[in-house]
């Protein structure tokens, strides 16, 4: 039925879709329905703590017999910077002041370290049939002992060159992640966010260039999408934000408002949430210091200073200091159990295909 | 064969891929070729004198029997103001001295003076069957003079606030610009570039919200992306990069080696040659004054002040100050005549609808 099973066969999975992992907005259940239904269930594990993702492992193997996708952040940690979190706080102080909050509050900010021994002992003990990584891979120590349990290992790729550096380590597939995707861009080779491709122009290049197969990832979120991306030479796609509005997914009834209201032109890519590019709909933070602020000290350290603002406006019922992580198609999301979002998805593709047949 | 036959019906084209109009890459020796294989012929006008524009549709006229789209710029003209072209001199200033020029040489620069009563009456009296816009539409009074000759009107959208607009004034088929595209931005209800939807993203929610038919640009530039742009819903291409090093093309040697050399990430979008956002290869005046200049010029007046430099540099073989536009699939573009091209990509498509088959 599917023109190309290639990361099907690779996963061991029924349905050419992979749930994007989504830190934050993903835990156990939205990857068990997207399992239920075929689709590889990831786990964001990237802002959870070793203990947390085990456990969350362990919920997925309990309920479905289906192959898991352990996600994680490989930056290179950067401590944070006293100098350039006093300006960033000095920036932001207005915004304490107008919620009446002391300039100095601190509040608990969710973890986001890179792959670790920690982690990787997580893998070997769980051994997820996938692992996936973003922002590049760890260091060859790491990535070998992933390797050692028999992990198929995949990243993403925001360029042609990105993709071959991916596959010269030893990658079973390339995320080809376009500029329409939500979230923080993959990018790791390099930082000029006004250079990174569509995933129009982005697919079939990698294509071209990468022996491994290829999962197209940005701006799919339905049918059309996903037949499109197969026609581009893609062998899977990668979906996350048509999956934001499912109730399995973690995201609070201030952000389902936001994506609900979300347009075509609602979204850019941004620095000031994190200190890291990434694509979400725009509000009061963005707009009045970004999308790209010179001042945002490095990933993940500018979010810290945020926590309390996000908090108290929230508390308001304002999202203007949230992170509305969302891809350019976020319009295209429906309020339905991923379970049947993903069957949908996968029925509509079919359809369309069956469409185009000349 | 094809699935969908909207666009071919509309304008009577064997083809469902429309030559992009590329103001100073093309004239009618493209459009002749590309209108023997099938596609619609379009004539760049924009930067023509109404006497070009007709003597280059009566060539075409008298070569082949196929519709004619002739292209026009609908951008509301400014007049050059003296105190921001004597600013941009002084940042040309060393590049005047360098290449060993006054700074003050002026040097006939091409004209790209919107749709007005002469463009108009050369419509009237040569009735091509279709007429394009880019930058939005004419005055009332100036279309209904266009529709009254009886030719099919279609202009671009970069946003699906943009296509609902052109449909409300009675287009025939809107052209969905996304991100990915070469050359000018043909945006006019915003000039926000961080917000531009990629082509992936952006056809599908034109499609959604309105009932002509669609053209997808951006990004395409073979048999693969034809058949990803139907699969989104598109009923017809339009194409242009990919033409670009045809030999009917007025490309000149030193720009198809820089397109030679084009890989995906290395095209921005950028006003320092036109003053008005428009994606091109990255060259030295983009590196060293952009992408994006506040002190650009408006849009045309900033190439003025560019047209001395860039003659000057490219007698020395040097692409510094040349506009070298191209979309993100540029590295997918072939050397190849511009009849067999087409014919190619009509196959390619074909075989992929095939291929996609279940």
């Amino acid at each position: 039925m599917w023109p190309d099973r290639r990361v099907m066969d690779l996963f061991r999975i029924e349905t050419p879709i992979v749930l994007a992992p989504m830190a934050g907005a993903g835990d156990a259940e939205l990857a068990i329905a997207a399992a239920e239904a075929g689709a590889l269930a990831s786990l964001p594990s990237a802002m959870m703590s070793a203990e947390k993702a085990r456990e969350q492992v362990q919920i997925i193997r309990q309920r479905v017999s289906a192959p898991i996708n352990m996600n994680f952040f490989c930056h290179r940690p950067v401590e944070a910077d006293d100098v350039a979190q006093a300006a960033w706080r000095r920036i932001l102080e207005p915004y304490y002041l107008e919620l009446g909050l002391d300039p100095a509050t601190t509040v608990a900010s969710p973890s986001r370290s890179p792959f670790d021994d920690a982690f990787c002992a997580v893998v070997e003990e769980l051994r997820p049939e996938v692992v996936s990584f973003h922002f590049g891979l760890p260091e060859k120590r790491l990535l070998e002992r992933v390797r050692a349990t028999g992990a198929r290992v995949i990243s993403s790729a925001t360029t042609v060159r990105e993709a071959l550096w991916l596959e010269s380590r030893g990658v079973d597939a390339v995320i080809a992640q376009g500029a329409e995707a939500g979230g923080h861009r993959g990018m790791f080779l390099t930082t000029a966010i006004g250079e990174q491709p569509g995933t129009f122009a982005l697919v079939p290049q990698v294509v071209d260039a990468v022996k491994v197969p290829v999962i197209a990832c940005g701006g799919i979120s339905d049918g059309r999408g996903i037949a499109a991306a197969f026609a581009l030479g893609a062998s899977a796609v990668q979906i996350g934000s048509a999956y934001l509005r499912c109730p399995e997914a973690l995201t609070s009834a201030l952000v389902r408002e936001a994506l609900k209201a979300g347009g075509d032109d609602s979204t850019v890519i941004t620095n000031v949430l994190t200190g890291r590019p990434a694509r979400g709909l725009q509000n009061r933070i963005i707009r009045e210091l970004g999308p790209i602020a010179a001042a945002a000290p490095s990933f993940p350290h500018a979010a810290g200073a945020l926590a309390p603002l996000k908090l108290a406006a929230e508390k308001r019922g304002r999202d203007d200091f949230t992170s509305l992580w969302a891809g350019q198609a976020i319009a295209l999301g429906r309020d339905m159990p991923a379970a049947e979002l993903t069957r949908e998805l996968a029925r509509s593709a079919l359809a369309c295909f069956r469409r185009m047949a000349p």
